[in-house]
C-alpha cells in the first residue's frame, strides 16, 4: 500500500512530501491509520544525520497514535477500530534476558527502531509516524485509553515513557522526593508523572520565569540552580534526579542535592560527562549517576493505563504536517510548550 | 592513662614514638589492649596530610584488633577478655536517617573518625590504633571471632568492610557475576568475599603476572584489561564491578562489560572522573557509576561473623611498629601482599 508521508532526503534537505509503501500484513501485524504523531528531538537529529547513522529517505516519528484498520490472521489482542499507539520500537529479538524481562529497549540483539531501523523479516528500513499509516508487529502496539486527548497522548510514547521508566525502576511513589533538571518535552512529563505518583517534586531551573508553569505542571518547588543558597538548602534532599537536559552540562552541582543512596539518571544526553564528575560526592553518600533509555512495551502500556486513570497527557501544540520544518527550528530554540504533535489528517 | 604510640608530628616527619593519653572510661566505653592494627593507605595519606585536613600529632590506625581490659558501668555487650575490633568510626550522631538505618558511615551529622576525628563529648582529637590501647564507645566495638587469625582479621575492619558493603548493598550472591578492578588490600578482599558469597568472580588486571594469585584468592577468571579482545569477550558480563583503584583512571573501558542494570562502584578513589565518562554506555544499558564508603557497624559485625564462619582473613605481612615508615614506602610501590599489620606488642 502506498501512503503519503514526509521525509528528509538528505542531511541538509528540509522535510518534504514523499509517498512510501507500507507492507502487506504478516500474520502478527496490525495496520494503523495514524491520527497524531508527536515530534521528538530524535526526529530532528536523525533527519539531519546529527548522529551519523541515518539512511535516507528518513521518515521520522515514534510517538504514534491511530486507529486499527486491519489485523493479521494471528492477531488476537487488537481489532479494527481500536485506539492504539506505537512508540520507539517495532521489534526486538524476543528471547534475550532483557526481552524476557519485558525490557525490549535493552534487547541484547538490538531492538528495531520505529524509523531508521532494519526490519528483521525483510531487511527493509523502517519508516515512522510522519505518514498516513503504519504496519507494526502486534507485540509492539499499545492500547491507548479513549478518555484522554489523543493528540496529548502521542508524546507519552517517547517523552512520557522515557521519564516514567526511571520513576518505576527507582520505585518513586508517595514519600519520594524527586527533582527534574530541564523543562522541555521530557521534563514537563517528568513533573506530571512524578507528581501523579505521589512524590514531592522539585524542578531545577536556571531562570525564575519557569516557576509558574512548573508549579502548574506538578512541581511543589522550583530551585534556581544558579543560586548557591537555594542549592545549599536542598543538600541531601532528593532520592532521584531525572536529568532531561539533551546537551553537555555540569552534573557536579546537582550531586550534593541527592540524598544518600540517591541516583541522578540521565535520560536525554549521550556523550562525555564534561566537566569531570567528581567521585567524592558519590563515595561519601553512596550516590550514583545512571542512564536510562525509553522503556519496555509492558511498562509503556502501564504508563498509558496510568495516564488514562489520572487524566494525564502532554501539553502539546498541534501542527499541520507542512509546518514540520518550522517546528524543528522552533524546537532548536526551545520555543514549544511542550511538544509539537502533527495532525496526520493534514497529510491527506 | 598514658600509653605508647607512634605518631606523625608533621606532614614531612616520619612516624616516631609518642606517649598519648587514653581517656578515663565513660559509662558506655570499652577499654581495649590492642594486639594488631592493619595499615591502610588512609593512614599514610593522613600522616602526610595529603588531603589537607590533618591535625598533628596524627596517630593513625583504623583496623584495630584487641582484648577488652575494662568496660564502663553501662556496658552490657562486652566483658573483660573479649576479642574485639574497631574500624574507621568511633561515634556518630545516632539519630539521623542514616544512623537509624545502621549506616553510620553516611551519618548526616558526620561520623567521628577513629583517628583525626573530633570526640563528640570532650572535643579532643581522636587517636587510632598505632598505640598500645584505645578506649571506644561500645556501639562502635565489634566482636571478633576467636577461630580466625587475629592479625589477618584486622584488615577486615577497613579493607574488608569497604568491599563487603557494596557486595551486600547490590545483593551479590549465588548467580551474581562480579568483577574487581585493582588487586591490592581492597581488591584481594573483594575477590575473597565475592567468591565466598557464591558469585562468579573476575579480576581485571593490566598484567598477566597476577593471574595465579588472583585465582588463589577466589577469582574464577582474570581479564587483561589492556587486551581489547579479552575485554570484548566480557561485554555485558557483570552485575557489579568493584573498582578499588585509588588513583585517577579511565572508567570507560569497563562500562561495556557491565550487564544491563549493572553498576560500577568506586570504593578507593575520590576525585575527578578523568577522562570524561561517556553517558552513552550508561543510557543504552541503564548502567550506573556509584561510590561506596566503608560500611556500617551492624554490617561490619555481619562481615566478621561471615568471615568466622568461612575462615576468611586478609593475606597479611606482620610488621614491628618500628617498621612502619619502611612499610609506607613499600605500600607506595604496591609492594605488599596484601596488607601490612602491626604487631602492637612491639610497642611495649
Ligand atoms: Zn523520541
Ligand atoms: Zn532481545
Ligand atoms: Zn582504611
Ligand atoms: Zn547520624
Amino acid at each position: 500500500m502506498t501512503v503519503h508521508a514526509y521525509a528528509a532526503q538528505s542531511a541538509d534537505a528540509p522535510l518534504a512530501p514523499l509517498d512510501i509503501t507500507r507492507r502487506t500484513l504478516r500474520p502478527d501485524d496490525v495496520a494503523i491509520d495514524i491520527t497524531y504523531c508527536g515530534v521528538c528531538h530524535s526526529d530532528l537529529h536523525t533527519a539531519r544525520n546529527d548522529w551519523g547513522n541515518a539512511t535516507y529517505p528518513v521518515v521520522p516519528g515514534h510517538e504514534i497514535i491511530g486507529r486499527v484498520t486491519d489485523v493479521g490472521a494471528d492477531v488476537t489482542g487488537f481489532k479494527v477500530g481500536d485506539l492504539v499507539g506505537v512508540g520507539c520500537m517495532v521489534d526486538s529479538c524476543q528471547h534475550c534476558a532483557a526481552c524476557d524481562n519485558h525490557e525490549e529497549q535493552y534487547c541484547f540483539n538490538g531492538f528495531t527502531g520505529t524509523y531508521g531501523g532494519t526490519d528483521k523479516v525483510d531487511g527493509s528500513i523502517t519508516h515512522g509516524g510522519y505518514a498516513q499509516s503504519v504496519v507494526v508487529k502486534d507485540k509492539f502496539v499499545l492500547n491507548v485509553p479513549e478518555n484522554i486527548d489523543a493528540a496529548g497522548a502521542a508524546p507519552l510514547l517517547c517523552a512520557g515513557i522515557t521519564t516514567w521508566s526511571p520513576l518505576q525502576h527507582w520505585k518513586v511513589g508517595k514519600g519520594s522526593k524527586v527533582a527534574v533538571v530541564g523543562l522541555g518535552g521530557l521534563g514537563h512529563m517528568a513533573l506530571k508523572l512524578a507528581h501523579a505518583l505521589g512524590a514531592e517534586v522539585t524542578l531545577f531551573s536556571r531562570s525564575p520565569d519557569k516557576i509558574e508553569d512548573a508549579k502548574r505542571l506538578g512541581a511543589d518547588h522550583v530551585v534556581i540552580s544558579t543560586d548557591d543558597s537555594q542549592m545549599a538548602e536542598v543538600a541531601n534532599a532528593f532520592d532521584l534526579i531525572i536529568d532531561t537536559v539533551p546537551y553537555v552540562h555540569d552534573l557536579n552541582p546537582y550531586m550534593p542535592t541527592l540524598n544518600y543512596n540517591g541516583t541522578l539518571v540521565l535520560v536525554g544526553y549521550l556523550g562525555p560527562i564534561d566537566p569531570f564528575l567528581n567521585s567524592a560526592q558519590m563515595v561519601m553518600r553512596r550516590r550514583a549517576v545512571a542512564g536510562s533509555l525509553i522503556g519496555g512495551v509492558k511498562e509503556t502500556q502501564e504508563l498509558l493505563d496510568f495516564c488514562g486513570e489520572h487524566g494525564i497527557t502532554s501539553d502539546v501544540e498541534v501542527i499541520r504536517m507542512d509546518q514540520i520544518n518550522e517546528a524543528y527550528e522552533r524546537m532548536l530554540k526551545s520555543d514549544v510548550k511542550y511538544r509539537f504533535v502533527i495532525d496526520n489528517a493534514t497529510l491527506a
